[in-house]
């Protein structure tokens, strides 16, 4: 069996998901790839995450250099947040023919051209599956089985944070902050919510979608945006008395007049299957001029539901090398 | 560019959309893959059907062996419908080194583990994307994707002759004589709906995701079933009146004892995603011990749905050639 090497920036909720996942399905994963699995470099300060999950604290690097430029890693697995650091990792590691997996969709949106390109002058492979959509194989199946579509449309429910509160607004007659604060003691918002409820989350995730639907790439700073903090109880009501539910979506279409893209709430009619996407589920809708309408569903965050779509990467890139 | 040689075994609803996607899509299909593709082969009488879709007549053959045996095909896209003759051509095909791709659920479900050595042996790949759920990209999911997952259960609504009836039946309260007639008229019920209604054609469905999800072969004629010919308008009332709505699932479930199957209506809560998928559209519904549950929905069938999955995968093959 071929043992791949791999390196983990961050062992945090979904770097060390993705490490748990490694051990808890070690077997059927390698009976799946016919390879075996080595963390031989983490960079992560605190060692006794690594002591807590079973990793020698000897592996851990503070210099990521040490990371990137190492002979005994075939996978860089970049898991630590933030944008500028992390992408610089990147791009070094895919041009020195490092195969990267990150869930990381700041860095990922708002350096997808740079590092595509990086990954192609290294000949190394990108994936960010678990970047739009958490767990959801949404972001393979585009690029690769439904590869036969000229695209048309993507909307997508892709924060959890927002789609629990309007779920709450609209289904129990919560106000927005009542909501809110509910989704901050039950851990699926931070204390600090404006990522999420100003929509710049989704506007990170739509720009990884417009990048591989349509081929265009929109930093996601350049995507206009509309929150869900001015959603009121006669919004709600007003969507209700139409048949329709409120959702924030990350949308783009393709126009006569280009690509036109937008995160915004809109009333979803109740008949559509994004309006069924409730609490703290995501779905993205896609639309292809072949097979038509396809919508993938499932948890959008966690350890484990986005560290299954990072070890899905892993997996990929283990069965080509 | 790469040229890929393609024979089609049959080119109607399915194989025709197949080719139609190639001719529609030829610009993107031809930039994602760096290949072109050729059609090279077709087994098929109806030269008129060729020569509607653009192909010289001299490219028919009756003999499948001069498909199976010729130097100039490299992937076999099986559309002939029908069991022992497609699964026959198919074994030869892969011991003989050819790709081959099929919407064909009967016969891969009555034959897959022979397929799937003959695999193994020719060195090539078996791909069955079109056989479950038309369009939705799911098996693929299941192989790919989601393969850091020990499966623990897999529920399809994979038929879409059976679910509109079930649908029209609960939201018109038409008798299912009535829906059966409109589905009939509509095109999507078959003048003798045995396969549909009796839950064979499920069956087969159900006998390829326990395959791919558990690793164990049961052929669909050992899988216990109910169709939907008995469900009167009581059940669907007592369905609306516990919040659930009547579905006909393929379910298999991992237990102490080994996993159960069975094809059976069954009352879906509201609250649950399957409830709704509606009229002809179908879904499949996975929980993973990483991913916990994930949903794919979409066109279940139709020529162009089904072929963006053939075209989907012979997109794959190509990419790996």
């Amino acid at each position: 069996m071929k043992n791949i090497r791999l390196a983990f920036l961050g062992l945090g909720t979904v770097g060390g998901g993705a490490y748990e996942i490694l051990q808890m399905n070690k077997d059927i994963i390698e009976e799946r790839t016919g390879c075996t699995f080595q963390v031989t470099r983490v960079l992560e300060m605190n060692h006794d995450r690594l002591r807590q999950l079973g990793l020698d604290p000897e592996i851990a690097v503070t210099d990521p250099s040490l990371i990137y430029n190492a002979d005994d890693v075939d996978i860089v697995i970049e898991a630590l947040g933030g944008i500028d650091f992390p992408a610089e990792i990147m791009l070094k590691s895919l041009e020195n023919g490092k195969h990267v997996v990150t869930p990381n969709k700041a860095a990922v949106a708002a350096n997808f051209d740079k590092l595509w390109e990086a990954a192609g002058r290294g000949n190394a492979q990108f994936r960010f599956e678990a970047s739009v959509g958490g767990g959801i194989p949404a972001l393979t199946a585009i690029q690769e089985a439904l590869a036969a579509n000229e695209f048309t449309e993507v909307m997508g429910i892709v924060n959890g944070t927002t789609n629990y509160i309007l779920t709450k607004m609209s289904e129990e007659g919560w106000t927005y902050d009542e909501a809110l604060a509910d989704a901050q003691a039950k851990g699926f918002a931070e204390q600090d919510p404006t990522s999420d409820v100003e929509g710049i989350d989704a506007a990170n995730k739509l720009s990884i979608l417009m990048s591989l639907c349509f081929g265009i790439y929109v930093h996601p700073d350049d995507i206009p945006r509309e929150g869900i903090t001015k959603i009121t109880m006669d919004d709600i009501e007003e969507a209700r008395s139409t048949e329709c539910t409120i959702k924030l979506i990350a949308g783009a279409e393709k126009t006569e007049d280009g690509v036109k893209y937008e995160v915004a709430p809109r009333f979803i009619p109740n008949s559509h299957p994004l309006a069924g996407v409730k609490n703290e589920f995501n779905a993205i809708y896609v639309t292809g001029n072949a097979v038509d309408e396809v919508m993938f569903y499932g948890k959008g965050a966690g350890a484990l539901p986005t560290g299954s779509a990072v070890v899905g990467d892993i997996i990929a890139i283990a069965r080509d090398m």
